[in-house]
């Protein structure tokens, strides 16, 4: 056993890097709690610094490498970790910092843009999505939440591993897509146009707003198509995982058919 | 002012209702909180017993005429408010109990079936994909969350109030759908068939399970089609309210086109 000690101050360190985003920034590494989690990190090339291991929790055990392996006690890994029921095992990494120039495209790229998400949920639940649809990339723009919050890594189920996703401002995010000769199809309950009716099957990206603000001007007007999905309720508000969703796979579903 | 002791029995009481489901059941009552969600509460019929409000924070007063109307001190209504920023106004109303029998239905309809929800944010996008896509009821089968919960309510942006909803046991759901002569369409990953490859003009009920267990072997085998949304990433998992609204909106494509 490494650590049995709750003063210990590499355990004080680890919680603040859990609670602080500035402390994650400033050391330069995120945290991936869970089997789950961390094997899809592993297949995805990701390796950690440090892997966290509490015997007397795991029922799977991991085995890194060329990875500082440090062994804990119950009480200090479960003062570490951030779920209510964790599992044992609790990676280090170094923060991706995928940027738009590291990016592959197919031949007809799919890509999503999220400008200013706001809920851990919400992201999470986009790059699931984003992930089963196997697009290009996700740019999230201008976020209200850190791409590797832990809430976003735990919703998105480790799909922030899987999924070529790039924290860019939405001028950069533009003329790069202006660049690879994307359309960019801007989603909005003001539009004439419905989502269904529009050919998806050329290189696009599909862009979403905050449930509340919908996108900025600045999308808005730089779209090459503005669009809508149909609604027919009394509240007609749908959550923006899944208006993004429903575009996302109306591509899909276009490009397979 | 009505009430301005946090002391008051009567708050006491209402805070209670606030955190525990069974005395909400005992009482017969939820509670509707905010502007948005009452005013579509009352568009959409029903009446509170009780309108609390709070003078100190409202932006938009409510009045309800052959309501009780209580004036509260900010100090006790945000003892009372489950939010982190209340806006003055809070409603008990009698707990409505929707049954199968109430339901009116289109020529050709549209239901969603929701196996054993668990979290209050899914059901309440479900409920917001019902309402946006005007199905004609949402059956919640064996819920492990109650749908008058505030923050099903709250997730759901009040669509809980425009969209018929019924808690109802499996079988009673499958023998009311069977009448109804609606073709039964399991969701699962294990399906041959492609969702976008059904056709979903006749009467339908989308039947979707848990994210980790997916639907139970009783809709499974009573199913009249198991049908998938293709999986082409890494991690392969839907959030259960997307993978509800692809299926649902695809009903709705192929109904307007």
């Amino acid at each position: 056993m490494d650590i049995t000690s709750l003063q210990n101050p590499r355990v004080k360190h680890l919680v603040k890097l859990r609670e602080d985003k500035k402390q994650r920034q400033k050391d330069g590494v995120i945290l991936v709690e869970g089997y789950d989690e961390l094997t899809l990190a592993l297949a995805c090339g990701y390796k950690p610094i440090t892997l966290l291991t509490a015997p007397e929790l795991v029922s799977q055990t991991l085995t890194v490498p060329n990875a500082e392996n440090l062994i804990l006690s119950r009480a200090v890994f479960e003062k570490i970790s951030y779920r209510d029921n964790p599992d044992g095992l609790l990676g280090v990494f170094a923060m991706p910092a995928h940027t738009l120039a590291d990016l592959t495209l197919s031949e007809a790229p799919l890509v999503i843009v999220a400008e200013s998400v706001e809920k851990p949920g919400n992201l999470g639940a986009i790059l699931r999505t984003a992930d089963a649809a196997h697009v290009d990339a996700v740019l999230v723009c201008d976020p209200r939440v850190d791409v590797w919050n832990p809430n976003v890594i735990r919703a998105s189920r480790g799909a922030v591993f899987a999924v070529p996703v790039v924290e860019v401002r939405s001028p950069e995010a533009l003329s790069w897509l202006k660049e690879g000769r994307m359309r960019v199809l801007a989603a909005t309950p003001s539009a004439e146009t419905l989502y269904t009716s529009v050919k998806m099957t050329d290189p696009l990206a599909i862009a979403v707003g905050t449930e509340d603000e919908g996108l900025t001007d600045f999308w808005m007007q730089n779209a090459d198509l503005r669009v809508k999905i149909p609604m027919a309720g009394k509240v007609n508000s749908l959550n923006v995982s899944i208006a993004t969703a429903l575009m996302t796979f109306e591509a899909v579903r276009q490009r397979s058919a």
